[in-house]
């Protein structure tokens, strides 16, 4: 590929990101789409719009540019949660190190390569990009200490930088427990494997062992049913009251939105109007129906969620081993209200390592499969290759020189692209199947195999079957790979500076306009002519995200001595992903969850590997030239390297595993001397209220982004509440001669439930 | 090889074996070598012996095999420990599986591979060794399934085994933890990272930290002193001690003993008494010369030992991370008085990582260095190559038919038997260096570098470099390697089968001889004329013997269905080793230290991983032999391996990494109750008193083997109150402003008791 080539494609690209910022500045003042650009806000403040037609609205601005940088880190750390700090904190990390890597390869070895031979150098639009990596120097050249001096400056700032991120990441992480001062989760151990008793009800088989072995700590517990038939009509039947709701809310605030909103949901009115009665009363008469079998499929499942009287209690028996077998009685911190994924909690605890071994062998072999499109899109980028195989595109590709530019530079990023979109929502579902209890442990999961996925499909498989197309199992001699390495990836330096203009660029304007949202929402408004769903806010997609920013961090180092063309492409990408990902967590995905800034230890090893892999590249590109003194230079860095990476491990890795019990204890002493403990105990008894389902938003009261700093407690208590009035009750679960009150109780509770709702409905 | 080679090598060796046997049972029965080989039971029972001269001591007999085979586990189990029974169980569980393995490949698989090809056969004893391979089966053969059927058998009862075993030792560590009720080693908590501290001292920053955040269980504690001069003074002072008053025992006791020793002790007694009061009166100078600086260098040195009011407090702290600092106030449940390596104990916590590392590089650097003699002895086997390369021995072996026996039977498991002699010291090197904090910590470190040693350079090297000569880097291509094997193995069988001839068979006949403790015995009493050093005996060489054991278990696996010519020999050698260990393990070794059977992990890993490699090389050897129904019947039962590995993983393993909370709280329970506690908290004033060291005996009373029942503690106690009447003082550490009281102590108790002992000298 040529530098012109690389030209069009930059050109087309930053045309590209340009209309698309542009077309953002002007959509997001459009009153019809602040729900897709605004939705966190939205949410959490309720604020009403100016509707106003005026010019500035239809005027490009760069003033969401400058709010998204004024923002400072307390503000997203209140907004978006802890995980969204250490995303920025990793934006922040990649800006720093590839300033400098860019500076010292652009000025300091770029130079080099380019008069590394005596040749006679074309014009530079011309020159091919290999002209440009380290593939051009000379054999045994004594310039090349240069590039190993700015592989170890390199490599020594980004370890510092590294831990100072990882001290302030850890720092926060405590921070961020300590704030939730009284957060119920921290209190509750998850219990499973509870083993079953013949004699005594599920309940009192919990309780009797907490009392006998854990008594001075133990408060209550809450024994977790499975989901059935009852939880389906309650579900059901909130959802209807919601929209009911809702609509009451709409009709009241459509005089101000006139102007703005086509009336369609006026016309539409008396027909929900009419609609939902007929739903409440199917409801309504289901209990009737089956009232006999109600009770059965409504089963206490082996789990129950059991409070303790300090945080620290909470932590010694979630990480001391129970009873002399490991498969039962296994407990863990609970994740938060808000985090529970209670379509797993009911799976066996004996099934999990099964199903662990069964998604990561699925996982894999979808790896692997995934290698036949890849192998025929890297055909493209030869175009000889290409033409070799299918003969009638020879006369094509020669005579129009744009169709080859475009075919070279362009078209195989993107027919790539296409097929990695189909990743994430596989991924996220072997994550599910896998069975995590909570919503963030699953994306964290997926962002994982996401992650492993992009580095293997688009950098090794690039790598290694790119540069000899047909050759994919080279797996099979790794002593060769790095000599493998060391040949392809200055070679496929140019792909992949296209593939940051294509798959960099691109997708950031995408974020930024909101595509599918915008899309979405266009069509519903305007062809289905439904009303919003007001309250759905979606959450930060950190497992297709995260692996995206560090799959380029991956790239940048690997390129950034070999072939330094990529970093100021690269530059700008993080450059506008730093403005975009803080806009973006500033106003439009609300945190539900929160891992409690677990993303950093992933990105942090992925860093690790990345540059360790950079340093085993040049160690075989010096050798490839024949310079045994670079080389031999190299090895002590791959050890420092490693050994900096044991000592963050053995130092700080520990605080992302469990917490400090100084802290746990000294919180739980101050709540006790502040008299605030009882307060907190009475929380519990609605914390962890199971018939809210975590997918549908709580009936009164926006929870959104209050979650951070209070906890989930408040708004888990209130809907609660709301939803059940002997919840209290439910606390101690006693039985009546084995039988377990508790499941008579929810069919009771869902009947008043419903009762409730149609007294309200009939009131309105 | 020929038929005839093999059974010369196991000629000569039942030969060997017969005669160390019944040198054994004629040794065994002089009284100059019971310390040899009846060293624990000397200790423990201090048993005097019959000297009559009867002829009966001098007819070889088979009392002891008889005697050794009547003894119960529970009886091991007292006498040796966990370990040792585990060791036995690791004997049983080899000799079940092999003789299912030996029936069945003996008579199912043997036959088959002899007739597998159509060949006229010569005489038994002139054929090939390899005619009794696999390798001699026909390509496509039909009969291969009955391989494959033996091995699905031979996997799916070693799984089986397995199981039973380690659900059987895991119950065994647990009821050696509740039968050792009073062993303060489960109170205490071996605090490292203590930090320093500028206001307050080192004890009182111990003592502050854990009555803040422990106050309900934290009983008291003990710093632990930089061994010193001060240290060095009263270990000089009790073994000048301990010399006077064994002395004075023998002579006592002489005689008795007068017609079986030689006398020289009477003659040399004037001598070493004479010499004695001058190495007293030295040791009673030195504290007056030094008397200034002698609390210099006796520091504190950032580790503690902290006690705590319940076995399940301590089991807490030591496994919750105590502060933000994961390298400060690292905690760890303390080893048990007799295991505590005193020497380690004063390292920097921060240094361990660094130590691990660097005796990890050291172990793989020697490991691979080894390489170089093993090449060059393996060439020994192939004739054909060795006469190529030295063409002078083709005269001398082409002419005599024995040398070419002995020299392809026999000599090159001689040179590397030698060659690996220098193996486990090397490694207990190496662990030592790393740092463990007890003696059997290092001991099963130990271990486990041996057994990747041994594994490697005697399987692996052979098998890969042995069937081509100089082809050491095979490791370049792992796809290839099961293919490789596959070839190799069956070739390579006969070494295997010669190694286990003279590996196997003589080294537990050297074993059981005891050369080394004999000729020693030897030398010291009528050479040198010393007297009896009649404390010393030694602890089982877990680090040498375990890895011996599970790599003819390896050997065994690979060997079985593919050349089942070796399990006749290895059960030979299983059956001895049965014989030979116990009848160590009740009179030779006494046991000072346990892991409590931590070696069952590594053995349980070692088996899986020599199934799981025998399945590949089946796998690949199918292969090779065109039969891909066979191939493909194999592929499942390695998932299915793999599987139950993962399943035992997750259900046994935990058990020996921690304790189970309820089973700690039990007992400490009925210790409350019964009123025991108050007498076990008494024990803790001195149960780890610094300055009794390990490698001596303590002055009063044999503690050997009692340590089993009712722990170190006792014999702690007595010797500690002998050398210091205020230890109970010395828990406390009180400080008289910052300055520590406790270093003074030591120059104090270090002086009364030189003092004490000159009064006992000078009193007899």
């Amino acid at each position: 590929m040529k530098v012109g080539g690389l030209l069009t494609s930059a050109g087309i690209n930053i045309g590209l990101c340009v209309l698309f910022l542009s077309l953002y500045s002007i959509l997001r003042k459009q009153p019809q789409n602040v729900k897709v650009y605004f939705g966190r806000r939205i949410a959490e403040e309720h604020s009403r719009l100016r509707d106003a037609f005026i010019l500035e609205r239809f005027v490009p601005s760069t003033g969401w540019i400058v709010r998204s940088l004024r923002c400072t880190e307390d503000e997203i750390l209140a907004t978006a949660g802890l995980d969204a700090v250490v995303f920025n904190r990793i934006l922040v990390f990649s800006i720093r190190i590839f300033s400098l890597a860019a500076f010292l390869c652009v000025f300091g070895v770029l130079p080099l390569n380019y008069f590394g031979q005596d040749m006679i150098h074309v014009r530079i639009p011309s020159a091919t990009l290999e002209t440009f990596t380290i593939g051009n120097m000379q054999e045994r050249s004594r310039w090349l200490w240069v590039h190993c001096v700015a592989l170890y400056i390199i490599s020594g700032v980004a370890c510092l930088l590294l831990y100072l991120e990882y001290t302030h990441i850890a720092r926060l992480r405590l921070l961020h427990v300590s704030r939730a001062a009284t957060n119920p989760s921290h209190f509750t151990v998850l219990v499973r494997g509870v083993p079953k008793s013949t004699k005594e009800s599920f309940s009192c088989t919990v309780e009797s062992f907490f009392t006998k072995y854990h008594a001075s700590s133990y408060l209550s517990h809450q024994v977790i049913s499975k989901v059935g038939k009852v939880q389906k009509i309650v579900t059901g039947a909130k959802k209807a009251y919601r929209k009911f709701k809702h609509f009451k809310d709409t009709t009241v605030d459509q005089g101000c939105k006139l102007t703005t909103y086509r009336c369609g949901l006026c016309g539409a009115s008396s027909n929900s109007f009419k609609l939902l009665p007929v739903e409440l009363e199917k409801e309504k008469e289901k209990p009737d129906v089956n009232g006999s079998d109600l009770s059965l499929p409504d089963q206490d499942c082996g789990a129950a969620f059991v409070f303790f009287k300090t945080r620290y209690a909470a932590l010694i028996v979630s990480e001391i081993l129970q009873t002399s077998n490991p498969m039962k009685w296994v407990t863990s911190l609970a994740p938060e209200r808000d985090d529970v994924y209670w379509s797993n909690l009911w799976l066996p605890y004996r099934q999990l390592w099964i199903r662990r071994i069964a998604t990561l062998l699925g996982s894999i072999v979808f790896m692997f499969l995934f290698l036949i499109p890849v192998t025929f899109i890297q055909g493209l980028t030869q175009l000889e290759q290409l033409q070799q195989r299918l003969p009638f595109l020879k006369g094509i590709l020669k005579k129009q020189y744009i169709i080859t530019q475009l075919v070279t530079g362009y078209l195989p990023s993107v027919i790539l692209q296409i097929f990695l979109y189909t990743v994430p929502p596989t991924m996220m579902l072997f994550s599910t199947l896998e069975g995590p209890v909570s919503h963030s442990e699953r994306k964290k999961s997926a962002c994982c195999k996401v992650l492993y996925f992009t580095i293997w499909n688009v950098f090794f498989v690039n790598v290694l079957s790119g540069s000899a197309i047909n050759q994919v199992n080279s797996l099979s001699s790794p002593k060769d790979i790095p000599m493998q390495l060391a040949r392809a990836v200055p070679v496929q330096a140019t792909f992949f500076t296209t593939y940051v203009l294509t798959s960099g660029w691109a997708s950031l304007s995408s974020e930024v306009m909101q595509l599918f949202g915008l899309t979405w929402n266009f069509i519903r408004k305007y062809i289905f002519r439904m009303k919003e769903d007001g309250d759905f806010v979606p959450s930060f997609p950190y497992h297709t995200e995260l692996p995206k920013v560090l799959l380029f961090g991956l790239l940048g180092f690997t390129c950034s001595v070999l072939a330094p063309l990529i970093l100021p492409f690269l530059l700008v990408y993080f450059f506008l992903g730093y403005v975009v990902y803080r806009n973006q967590f500033l106003n439009v995905y609300c945190t539900k969850y929160d891992t409690g800034g677990l993303y950093w230890p992933i990105a942090y090893n992925t860093t690790i590997f990345s540059m360790v892999l950079t340093q085993i590249i040049c160690l075989g590109v010096f050798g490839l030239k024949e310079s045994p003194v670079t080389a031999g230079f190299t090895v002590p860095l791959i050890i420092l390297t490693l050994l900096f990476n044991q000592y963050c491990r053995k130092r700080l890795l520990p605080l992302f595993k469990t917490f400090p019990a100084q802290d746990l204890i000294d919180m739980d002493r101050e709540d006790e001397q502040s008299g605030r403990m009882d307060a907190i105990h009475q929380r519990f008894h609605s914390a962890y209220c199971q018939f809210v389902d975590t997918d549908d938003i709580p009936l009164e009261g926006v929870h959104v982004g209050s979650r951070n700093e209070d906890g989930s407690g408040s708004s888990g208590e209130s809907s609660c509440k709301e939803g059940t009035d002997d919840s209290k009750g439910d606390l101690s679960h006693p039985t009546l001669d084995g039988l377990p009150i508790s499941r008579l109780r929810h069919v009771v509770r869902s009947l008043g439930f419903i009762i409730r709702l149609q007294k309200r409905g009939l009131s309105t």
